[in-house]
């Protein structure tokens, strides 16, 4: 076989005795591996190794930082900026096998996973217990993955993000050691916070090889509505003024009149096309009722209308299934093209701003593009159809991607609320954080002074940084 | 004027021209600098500067750094390990001169402060936007002190720690060069959480000289009550319920059995001597009402009596500065020694396996030990009572301390849940963290390779690690 990476062989044959059967390199598992969720050109790994301990984890490691040969981490590959994609060849790791709860502590509200248990997996254990984890990126990724990408999605609003909800990891270093980051305690001002370090860090710092994760009781009662306003700007007005008022919403979703569009042509469906909000809330039976109360007359004064109430599980879980199938129901706009999403944070003032901005780019640039926010957070996504071999528009979505990142940086925002940088969005790592990034580099260069971590992704080449 | 570290005097002679009287070598400011709240021994730096400006700061770290000298960053000094302290003489870079509140943003629930900013003072000026910052440890602390050291308190149970309530720093590296770690978006996920790794950072790291901080509402209702139990297990026990009900408790403290007998003796009161739970819920009339009225049922199924609410501001505010004086209180017993206050944190099911352990060991030891704590998160404080003069009884006060932060470990919890490692918790950063140990050590060398922030701090010397 040829291998991409120089030092990919070496590696693969000092490998192999150890993993044997979980060592492939046949050309249909490399390129299931070199897939992705998005728009990025594929790129298989020279082999992919599916550990089943964080022993094997280590070992890996051990042997390809001798040869100097990449590792990429991968768990359920639901990424949309081309985290888990191996660009410089090497091994792809795959978490898929280390895919077990190893404990559940009601008393405390924690529990112990390995990287490989998806959120749905973990919420299935759950059930009986009467406790949930409850970060909810839509897909239906592996902890793992949430924790390295720094993971959040609908119900961050009420509940956090991976940030928030993580209590210790166990990580293995480039070099093979393995480190604990902290305990099952709540709280500890004990040293330098390596668990928020690894949060985020993309596999580019060391791989996570246990969760330790908070976890929150089931909600007595839920409460979720739908309604619609006459445009974005008072559809986010209105959001401000919910979390001013200290309502705990647990859900707050806006979806632009194009998205609506995605919706109607996925699910044959005839909802009108104007700018909708989806909300959700948790609690004790009469403060949901409270809550939904004072959301409903919120609401009215900044012009919902049809506004739609449920409090039937089914029909909460419906709704926020639909929501979740937000990226598939813009692939049904522009057929035959491939969606790009991408988000941006700014601060929840200046979201409408943000919003309208996006909007009227897309179409002075005659893109398509669907609008959906966690706007309780000040986060929204877009997503844009593109056909990767048009150049003139790639070159177009180029233009919007880039004025998209350089508006939310002006508004004092971010350039990723939730999707991380990846590929996509090394550039803009530089707009957004000067010379954090140099500290960034000495962070990197201290732990994995080979590179031999994920390399190509989060930081901009020294040169350009 | 003879200097302690060898190079104070250089460092001195050039930073004198640029801070004039804001430099300063007498006795007097230097031994005021050199005390603290605990039972530390005196350790007064060559000089105390006050900066004005963050380009001040660096251009004091540049000189520093360029001499080796060392400089400790200060704040409030309410710290209870000793972190202010320097140790090995240098200089005290006091922030007191950098405590203005620079911008308040109410739409968006932030605020932007310098570092001498303290915690009452940016409440006196939130007090008419109806926004408050909840993070309260007790004392009047600067809130770059707290994110220094990772602070957190009675509200944390609700509102979260430091960690959790600041969205972005400003922070002077040990060479001068001036990162921002963040933005005002409430969430980011692009590249390593350089935020999280400088809280906590006890000033190993670097210098904060601004924070962004996010701010709650000030609760429209709020309802306070204490009661009392037959045993500190009945309490706790009566805690974890309540946190599994899923009771939105804002502030739930344990009080033990001496901890009572302290506010008597200092407050001339006749308050039963036994264990006490003191708690508050924030929320709308009806959910407050809704919540007091479980909380009163989960209790009496504890056993509480004599519970006592109240919902006048005035009287709550009481409660809690009463509270707050619990290291005052401490030291109305054995009149003549010093107060030192230890904290550990561990799951909340083995919390009263803990706190029993902390009492029966004081006993045994025959030190007189008050107990409280911030028990929905699982953390409590042992206030002892010593004489720094008798060596005898230090032993055996090291004797306590070694017990309890062994035990903490034992039952998976940290050796401090919110004072820090200052110096008081050195010497258990290797038991609690093995080879993560290292990993600080790596990052410490990779921020500061010349070692002069806050020498002697944090992580224990490199052959006891």
């Amino acid at each position: 076989m040829q291998t991409i990476h120089p030092a990919a062989a070496a590696a693969i044959a000092a490998l192999a005795p150890i993993f044997g059967d979980r060592l492939a390199t046949s050309a249909s598992v490399r390129a299931q591996h070199g897939g992705n969720e998005a728009h990025y050109p594929e790129a298989p790994p020279d082999a992919v190794v599916f550990p089943e301990t964080t022993q094997e984890v280590a070992a890996l490691l051990r042997i390809c930082r001798a040869q100097g040969c990449p590792v990429t981490a991968v768990g359920a590959a639901s990424a949309l900026e081309g985290h888990h994609l191996p660009i410089h060849g090497g091994i792809s790791l795959s978490l898929a096998r280390m895919n077990r709860v190893l404990a559940v502590h009601p008393q405390d509200m924690d529990a112990v996973v390995q990287p490989g248990v998806t959120r749905r997996q973990l919420n299935e254990e759950l059930r009986a217990t009467g406790l949930m984890f409850p970060v909810d990126p839509g897909a239906d990724a592996s902890l793992g993955g949430m924790a390295a990408t720094r993971a959040s999605g609908t119900t961050a609003v009420r509940y956090g993000t991976m940030r928030d909800n993580v209590l210790a990891l166990e990580v293995v270093l480039a070099d093979g050691r393995v480190i604990r980051t902290g305990s099952r305690a709540r709280k500890s001002s004990a040293g330098f916070d390596l668990t928020r370090l690894m949060i985020g860090s993309e596999g580019t710092l060391g791989i996570i090889t246990e969760l330790t994760l908070k976890l929150h009781g089931q909600p007595e009662a839920v409460s979720a509505a739908t309604c619609r306003f006459g445009s974005v700007a008072e559809a986010v007005d209105c959001v401000i003024a919910t979390i001013q008022s200290g309502l705990a919403v647990a859900r707050i979703e806006l979806l632009d009149e194009m998205m609506l569009r995605g919706f109607n042509a996925y699910q044959g469906s005839d909802l009108p096309e104007e700018p909708h909000l989806f909300v959700e809330f948790h609690g004790s039976p009469a403060s949901v009722a409270e809550q939904a109360e004072a959301f409903g007359d919120l609401a009215g004064e900044y012009g919902a209308s049809a506004m739609r109430w449920t409090d039937r599980a089914e029909e909460c879980r419906e709704l926020w299934h639909m929501r979740h199938q937000a990226h598939y129901a813009t692939g049904a706009l522009d057929p035959g093209k491939r969606t790009l999403a991408t988000d941006v944070c700014v601060p929840i003032s200046r979201l409408a701003e943000a919003v309208t901005h996006a909007q009227s780019l897309a179409r002075e640039l005659n893109l398509t593009s669907t609008i959906v926010g966690h706007v309780g957070d000040g986060n929204f996504h877009c997503g844009l159809r593109v056909d990767p071999n048009d150049a003139e528009e790639m070159a177009r979505l180029h233009r919007f991607t880039d004025a998209l990142a350089e508006n939310a940086l002006l508004l004092g925002g971010t350039v990723t609320g939730e999707h991380g940088v990846g590929l996509g969005k090394i550039a803009y790592m530089t707009a957004e954080h000067g010379e954090a990034v140099a500290v960034m580099r000495s962070l990197k260069s201290a732990l994995d002074p080979k590179g031999i971590l994920n390399p190509g992704k989060m930081l901009p080449p020294q040169d350009e940084g």
